[in-house]
């Protein structure tokens, strides 16, 4: 039996901005946070209960960690999986569960699960070695992607040739077929222990070509209602498939032939789900804690429009983090500015998200633009 | 010349649930938090940078605090003026200012400054005396009110005749004329060092008698626009007579006759905008922030009709608090639950609030009767 919320002791592996975001939700249920984080100067370290140093990967500080916590949650996939194994067999409360880590955590392994389970993706091969990825049977140009560890775009390159080879990543790797996409979207689903599943309103992603970021964001989507359903379908059969409790985030490519293929998954509040703090009547990071603490399943409505850009730091600036161009964007109506608590900037690291708020769409996408050009993260 | 927010320490007199939401709202501009506060176990205590243990009305404890701050702000009025005082000669941005904290924290000079401003009051006079109360050109029944301390209904009582003066506050008071009220109203309104001044819709608030607390609040009011721009203007009225540089919550009363009298202010965020934090497109703890770094003021409009609904400890329960009714509460669409951080309750001890959106007015209040019935704080 779980505890009440009020009472319990949430623990977060990573103490990075969706930690951040995760504790300011948990102020308002007195929840009690501890946070384990490498970096001495984490977003988290002001704002948590409890802030502890240390590895997320190394199997005896995730698991003397854990044990203070009644329930454990992450923020990032990259954490000690043997830890958390053994913290559930001594009967704490992991969410998401170990093994749907374990699943995601590996590329390769997740598009199997895709293909087990009838999930639409795009077509791939594993691949072991440089010989292997020479003879693919997907042609070249290709996707290669490292099956651990990538995030942001790291870990990620296109193969146009043979003669691309040579740089190639060394590791376990998946070649996938080259999407030819319309659209990148993305679902985010939450399911608590008694099974309830909601979705958030299907949301439409710009990227910044140089970093591979998300920059835009657009909520919610202006596609016809059947290709909306059917993305909300697929994060739900997800969410079932695996079992997951807590979100689930679900990244989607619309072709150009109105097909719908999964890209990947995170089992963790994620990017495409900052415009909900505004935009809609409860947040992703509201309805995490609800779903890890078994509650109902709160409203995941939009509110209005809301687009959502990322504060990427400057190029060419490297160091401490000033904001310019602050004073001119909150003159704006519905504009929300969260910053994510970091000292130091360099290129193309994420400091922050702003989301504007308007009835209107193209007023909304107006304003982003305009702040887009105006607040600078410089040094 | 201001620091940038982002670069800035904010120090908060006072370390309660309304230091905890404002602080809820630094952490989006990366502020970094003082709280000094006499109870080491404050609701601010462990999501504040920094958090002092200490008495805020004491010189030597307010003084050396406020010197580690770039901002002074406070929670609540009741804290050593001529600290602030001293810290404002030395060049802290002190807001709201020492001289508007100094005024309001005495209802008598608080009441001749209406009277000076031509700001409606009911009719009173300063009693220093049993003498004064006795032959009070103000006739039986009237409020005595202490002139200092009073707050949540305490220092305030009604005198129906010579009798009661036996019971009476032996401090300096102040004797009031009953107000023959149909409605207790509130306007919050801000106003930043550039001059710039906003107001947030009338409020509408229904009291618990017994307790003489809020216990339901109702944004916007449906009294007839007149009525509201009146008490909007008056509270513009005073923001501007004071030059006061931060919140400022006024509370009104409607009379019978439709008049609109001043009962009392508060120079912060206050009890009657707590729905802003969902109900409105800028929160009283945004706008507060925005107000005292002097940035522009964000947009007070409704989102929706919302209900705030003060969450009081129960009657006949005192000791380490527990939340009955919480699943059922959060199973309702559009509910907003705001815990305090307190660990132990005592009768209407105000735990928590919960906000309660709805696009229908009648639906919000129907949901806040039920969870008025349902939620309640036990030990």
């Amino acid at each position: 039996m779980a505890k009440q919320i009020s009472d319990s002791k949430l623990g977060i592996l990573g103490g990075g901005q969706l930690g951040r975001m995760l504790i300011q939700e948990t102020i308002n249920y007195n929840l009690t946070t501890l946070v384990l984080d490498p970096d001495s100067d984490a977003p988290c370290k002001h704002i948590a209960n409890y802030f502890e140093c240390g590895s997320i990967t190394d199997y005896d500080t995730v698991y003397k960690f854990g044990k203070k916590a009644d329930v454990i949650t992450i923020e990032i996939e990259k954490v000690n999986i043997e830890a958390l194994e053994q913290l559930e067999k001594e009967g704490k409360l992991v969410f998401p569960q170990s093994r749907v880590i374990r699943l995601i955590q590996d590329k390769g392994v997740q598009k199997q699960f895709f293909k087990e389970n009838d999930i639409p993706t795009a077509p791939f091969q594993l691949a072991n070695t440089k010989e292997d990825m020479l003879h693919s049977h997907i042609p070249f140009p290709y996707m290669l992607k490292q099956r651990r560890d990538g995030y942001d775009g790291k870990g990620v390159m296109r193969i146009n040739s043979a003669a691309d080879l040579d740089d190639a990543f060394e590791s376990h790797c998946l070649i996938e077929e080259i999407v030819d996409f319309e659209k990148e979207i993305a679902v985010i689903v939450s399911r608590n222990s008694n099974g309830d599943v909601k979705t958030f309103p299907m949301v439409e992603m710009e990227f910044n070509a140089e970093a591979n970021l998300v920059e835009f964001l657009i909520s919610p989507s202006t596609y016809p209602d059947h290709i909306q359903e059917r993305a909300e379908t697929i994060a739900k059969n997800i969410a079932g498939a695996l079992n997951v409790t807590g979100l689930l985030a679900v990244e989607m490519f619309i072709t150009r032939d109105g097909d719908i293929l999964v890209n990947e998954l995170a089992p963790r509040p994620h990017n495409s789900g900052h415009q909900t703090i505004e935009g809609n009547y409860v947040s992703q990071f509201g309805q995490h804690l609800r779903s890890i603490f078994n509650l109902p399943l709160g409203d995941t409505r939009s509110i209005s429009n809301a687009v959502m850009i990322n504060l990427l730091g400057e190029k060419g600036h490297e160091g401490v983090a000033t904001y310019q161009g602050m004073e001119k964007i909150l003159g704006l109506d519905g504009v929300y500015v969260h910053l994510y608590g970091k000292k130091y900037t360099k290129p193309f690291r994420k400091m922050g998200h702003v989301t504007i708020v308007d009835q209107n769409r193209e007023a909304a996408i107006e304003k982003a633009n305009y702040i887009k050009e105006t607040l600078k993260v410089i040094s």
